[in-house]
């Protein structure tokens, strides 16, 4: 019986990292669409390659960092380079053969990872990126991750963080937010007075392609963050859906009456908004609790996103840090008022310790990257679109496009 | 044991409702590529809405209206905006968990909704969709499905829709029909003689990405609608495949015969068609049975568009009519005759029921909605496209497009 | 238990083939997105029609021929018009039901033979590729696949293609060689000297979604090829992700040293290069050795692509035969050398076996349907595009094109 329920276990959370892989194209098609045509071939491989970089180095390191022997609660300590020797010593694996819960992990840690580009796209330069790529898979994910779900102090403290709205998406919105500010706006994003210009995004079919992708691939980031097959799947699947469904319909009707018109790419936003928030509580809401997370969220992005573009003045092609960074901390801190058996003190402990060690690791490592290489490609090569410059090819070659510059 | 089969049970049917619930994306790329560049946003935005409608007012009230204690085998009356209350009094819920069976169920009710926004694009006022969308999730399909899956009065009398070609194709088709026959045809559709012009779709790419979506999902939808594992589920996979193939060869080569080329857009919805008329039976057709009634399928289904293109009058722009109403209707009718332990009288009564049923319904209330709000954008809106005016954006923004007034 | 376990292979068996099934929607897109706009519609129909001509040719006779009883090892000789009575006689269906079995090999069948319509891309006539389509589903695939893993002759030896380096992608690539050949090249590809024009895709976004999709389901692919839970199935799942980012790195890095710059589609194409590679020994080498097998394949891809294009000069729009023939080659060699329990010897007499029967079939019956109904369509078709001629429609009727002739 506990063959079959181990087997159980190994099936249903192995689906549930393919899913979560398949999330890369979510987000390549989000970030691809909602940006613009001469762009669409570099934010395309800058997508594909944090997958890569992600895979190889979380394999190498970056899961030792995280579930290796804790030192003191801050980080792992073993099993660099031979992940595969870590024993399920304190059933963090929760008895899943280690390939299983690997694979399930990687995934985990590429999906922080793609967020950030979202945020950059049109005016960072490739080697930069990847070389941040390496960096959030080795130096960040993996210690705010081994804090939380590697049996580190938060996870000692309690800090309840189910799917990952603190450990995966507020640390890629984190990272994005700091990147985008050291990286600058885009040219033309803001007149002399301040004031944003939209940038329209070139392909709104593909664009919602990718959201309706992701909200599919979500099923398996929360439900499969049980790593075990339970008769409670169910009920996570539906605070996940109805969270979402509540914060696209609020983000609709809000920007409805903000701008006399629903908002194409806005509403679409809403929808991530409202999975992102519904992240750390899934399993511990009700229904209804749930439509109350998403009808929150729903407001709280468009203020976010506004509040990025107009206050912060940091220029977000796609909205990442708005979604994934307020979204995240939000879900996490909701989670403490609402989820049954959780600590709002505890929970707010848990998302500005993790916002603090984010921003400061970020801040480095962009700033690092900035002084020497340099984090941001020649305004000819801007203007002119990165495809043509860093990749020498076109992602529309039969089309004929207006000159955008 | 039981506890292992009632928790591969719970996995089965999980994977199943995302896979259906995917079939979003690919209805949203089908409706999309299908249609022109202009309307894009706009009925990507439809097919988002009524899923997050639909899954908000099925939670709230629909679920209650189909799986609530019956009044007479018309209607369920219990567990309004409680729906997690209901208890599996007589096994419709197989003994999963509520939360399992009803995200299952959610996305079926989704589904339903979709089709419609095919048939009625490209003119339909965006806020006029929405209480649809809120009305066929409340007072249509319900009522439909609980007479069908409820433990009503068609499934009392064995009526059999194994996944739904009546109860969820047929249903849709129907409204999507009379939804476009109130709303009238696209301006230009027909020329003063009746004669209807064709308006080409503007991305077959995605277009067809819709489809290869909507054929992996259906694997989801009629395997799933075991809401069990079964060792029988590989040979609802071979007649769901064997159908849908058949259908698409038919199609193929009856346009090939009947227009001089094989037609892309109409082979794909002749592979749409056979997996909706597969769907009724695909549980107790042999494989050979499948094969037919596929073949069967893909003729029908080019001689039911060109019926409601040229004799209703009625202008689909996807096809939806013909592929989910017509072949629904026939997919249930063939059951009749080819299903082990069907009655060919039961499914006439059955599909009949439903189609008087959903008529009436779905006249009342795009009629009301019609003589209030108005159903129809203005002709200025219908010309400049609906994206700039529903929406204020254009959803190709880097790209030149033809002037297609 | 037993029968726990059994529903269990079934289920997991089934969701694996269904993401199998979904590979179909990756080619489609990585051929059309590579490719040109003007063909991007019949590029799309031959791809949905492999599928659909195989799943029906695989029915009634492939399948028999694969799996029924062994005729000296070489072929299988019953069940033909009746797949469904051949017995489970020596255990290659894992004792699953045989509508399980017959899905997944189904699928199976169909990704071989879509993997040639990239490599003949833009130029060969659509009936022709069709009945090609029927050829490789009843006379190659099934009679390789019977040696491999029906039982047949290579089966007995031990030779060891897990998910089918060689069964699948070498069958394919290897027909696509041929085909493209005898096919000539596009013209305007060679100038007289000889020399290789490139003719960029034209959609890059969705030909990236294509790989996405793939290496998505390729986790069903490898994993599944198990047709059986085990606790093993995360191993093949890391080695299968480890191996398509070392190649995805590799190729990166490779194309940016020797062009300057790091190329969009050959890295794409890297990624698939890994992934066709690991599949033979997925099963049977260390997550190191996957790293290293993606590693070689990530260079190989580079040469074999360049090899094709500038010294054979068979002109492969995708570089499918590169991809799919060449590394699934090295992949079946390679298994030889790192696999535990695997002779190389064995794997070179397999490889080279399978190549020579599959050059000579695919000669002869691309030679046969060139002399009669002919291969190539007419240069007037060719440069107005295939959509125009053999479809009678446009891919793209709202856009402004480019005139690629």
């Amino acid at each position: 019986m506990e063959d079959m329920q181990l087997l159980l276990n190994v099936v249903w959370t192995l689906i549930a990292a393919f899913l979560v892989y398949f999330m890369q194209a979510g987000f390549a098609m989000v970030e691809a669409g909602f940006t613009r045509a001469k762009n669409a071939g570099n934010i395309i491989m800058k997508n594909m390659m944090d997958f890569v970089i992600g895979t190889l180095f979380y394999f190498v390191i970056g899961f030792s960092i995280m579930f290796g022997a804790s030192a003191g609660g801050f980080l792992g300590t073993s099993g660099f380079f031979n992940p595969t020797s870590l024993a399920d010593a304190n059933g963090l694996f929760n008895g899943l053969p280690i390939g299983v819960f690997m694979i399930f992990q990687t995934v985990f840690c590429a999906t922080s990872a793609t967020i950030v580009s979202g945020a950059m796209a049109e005016r960072t330069k490739f080697l930069a990126y990847l070389i941040y790529s390496a960096c959030i898979s080795v130096f960040i994910y993996p210690v705010s991750g081994h804090w939380i779900w590697g049996g580190g102090w938060l996870y000692s403290l309690g800090f309840h963080d189910f799917a990952g709205s603190t450990a995966v998406h507020m640390v890629g919105g984190t990272c994005a937010l700091v990147g985008a500010k050291i990286l600058g706006p885009r040219i033309g994003k803001y007149d002399k007075n301040g004031k944003p210009n939209a940038f329209p995004g070139h392909n709104i079919p593909i664009g919602a392609l990718g959201v309706f992708i992701l909200w599919f691939c979500w099923f398996g980031f929360n439900c499969g963050s049980t790593v075990a097959a339970t008769t409670t799947l169910g009920d996570i699947a539906m605070t996940t859906n109805l969270a979402a469904a509540a914060s696209t319909m609020v983000t609709l009707i809000f920007t409805w009456m903000k701008y006399g018109k629903p908002d194409v790419s806005m509403t679409l936003n809403g929808s991530l908004a409202g999975l992102v928030a519904i992240t750390a509580g899934c399993d511990v809401v009700s229904n209804y609790e749930a439509i109350l997370i998403g009808a929150i969220a729903g407001l709280f992005i468009v203020l976010a996103i506004e509040f990025v573009d107009r206050k912060l003045k940091v220029d977000d092609p796609v909205g990442a840090i708005g979604v994934h960074g307020f979204c995240g901390f939000l879900g996490t801190v909701l989670t403490g008022l609402f989820g049954t058996g959780c600590s709002l003190s505890t929970q707010l402990i848990g998302v500005f310790s993790v916002l603090a060690y984010v921003l400061i690791m970020a801040f480095l490592i962009f700033t690092i990257i900035d002084k020497t290489i340099g984090l941001r490609v020649s305004s000819i090569e801007e203007e002119d679109g990165l495809d043509v410059h860093e990749h020498g090819s076109s992602a529309y070659a039969n089309f004929r496009l207006h000159d955008d510059r």
